[in-house]
């Protein structure tokens, strides 16, 4: 059984691509034929829209299934829908699958003692919602981690701890000076501890963080603190961040972390091609972004 | 329309109860007859034990009604049993509210932006996962929390934000050095500022915090910095707390707070009448915690 980091570490290698699509279906953003058809056959209602979810999810795995190396559905989108979002989630995560594709369930989860056992289970166990990886939140401390990070010891499975976001009160908490040095600076030794036991064969670890695109400068230092972690990226495109800005949460050799863009790649459909080739638009925005990445990294598009 | 903070008050008041009940299903501690009939009628799967948590909660929150002001049910618990689970939280829902039961969703959601914007519609919405308040966890700042709180300030939701919790662990990063004062009571300074404007004609916010009982006297020095707050205090019973160490999160008339027990109340089953008499066992389990806490306040039973 392979472990977590050395599946992601793999497919990187082997699609020569650091690039993951969050799949956030904003149903404004939708192509809108999708919602339409949807309405007709089943009613307006939560049911429509996740049948349309899910058609519009196929057409965009099968579209840069070649090209990224996970997706990640953001739980939130899903859930706002109840019962029904989450058959679209479950539907979407077995097309992923199915289509090679490792997943990060993005659902920044987070509890103590049986209930954080129960969030692992669901996301990280063999159910319907389970995905390769989740992303998590530490503010409880390390034993509200233990059972997610448990599954990235004993079993096949990844965690990436909120570390450093980039959002613009990002710093109300993470920024508290510790001891002359930022929380989050702190926090990333705590991780470091945590994450120990992890390792795959490829020297990574299957617990990684994740590091906003859009404080360059602490990416750096956080990429050299915490040589061995995954980083999970997000604030590509939409959010400002360059190919250039994410660069330093990379080695050198170009490993240790991936990308993430979402409505940048799902709904690029509005800049090139119009709704009814959304795939195709984000087919190729999939690959300019991988494109994009490597260059800025000095290797082989 | 009452905001949350009077509807909480009014509740308590009314009742003359400071109870909350989570309804946290765990499959190993549920009446063993409750599952096994659901297996017979639905197979061994995911809907059947979703149906057996229907049938459990609908006659724990038909015994309890009377007695507390809230359920709290644990999300995770319903999550892990993927589409069905959470057909299982909106008929539970749906009962607590048709009882005249306040519902506070424990979910510890936390993002940013548009998803923050959606976990607050998909909870404090109007859909069929809406509760009467959430639990949420700060770790992003003040604009994660934003769509959460304008739903507060704006609307009759309220929210109980993650400041000090009641695990082992919860030091880790709460109790931080920060300008020489532990990270949550800073936090707590934040929280004061960020609830502003959510106040109801009672005087109190309608956005509270979790504070746990096992450590009262920090409780008590939060009571003081947050006086209009209300506080969502875990860790009764099951945890360890008792009347007398939730009793400093209240003041002197005995209002700001709300107390929750879980395990203690809705497998009290396990120490009194047996399995086929659980939902009569939960009715007295919280009466007594009822009469326990108003006894530690120096009220009437």
């Amino acid at each position: 059984m392979a472990s977590f980091a050395d599946r992601l570490m793999s497919a990187i290698q082997r699609k020569n691509s650091r690039v993951v699509v969050g799949l956030d279906p904003h149903l404004q953003l939708m192509p809108p034929h999708l919602l339409e058809d949807a309405y007709l056959e089943h009613g307006e209602g939560a049911e429509a829209v996740a049948q349309a979810i899910i058609r519009f999810n196929e057409a965009i795995i099968e579209a840069i299934a070649a090209d990224v190396v996970a997706v990640k559905p953001q739980v939130a989108f899903y859930e706002r829908l109840g019962a029904w979002g989450f058959l679209a989630l479950e539907k979407t995560l077995a097309m992923a699958k199915e289509a090679g594709l490792l997943v990060i369930v993005d659902g920044k989860r987070n509890d103590i003692g049986s209930t954080a056992a129960a969030y692992a289970e669901a996301y990280l166990g063999d159910g319907p919602l389970a995905g390769d990886a989740l992303t998590v939140n530490p503010y409880l401390g390390e034993d509200g981690l233990k059972p997610f990070i448990d599954r990235c010891r004993d079993g096949d499975k990844g965690l990436f701890i909120l570390l450093r976001t980039s959002n613009p009160s990002a710093g109300d908490l993470q920024d508290l000076l510790v001891q002359g040095r930022p929380l989050y600076l702190h926090l990333a030794d705590l991780i470091d501890g945590w994450s120990q036991g992890t390792e795959g064969e490829g020297g990574y670890r299957s617990v990684g963080v994740v590091v906003g695109a859009t404080y360059a400068d602490e990416a750096r230092q956080l990429r050299q603190q915490l040589p061995r972690l995954p980083f999970l990226v997000p604030g590509y495109g939409h959010q400002g961040g360059t190919a250039e800005d994410v660069a330093c949460c990379f080695h050198p050799d170009g490993t240790g972390a991936i990308v993430n863009s979402s409505r940048g790649i799902i709904f690029a459909y509005r800049e090139r091609y119009g709704a009814k080739e959304f795939a195709r638009a984000a087919k190729d925005a999939a690959r300019d972004m991988k494109v994009d990445i490597n260059q800025a990294l000095g290797l082989g598009a």
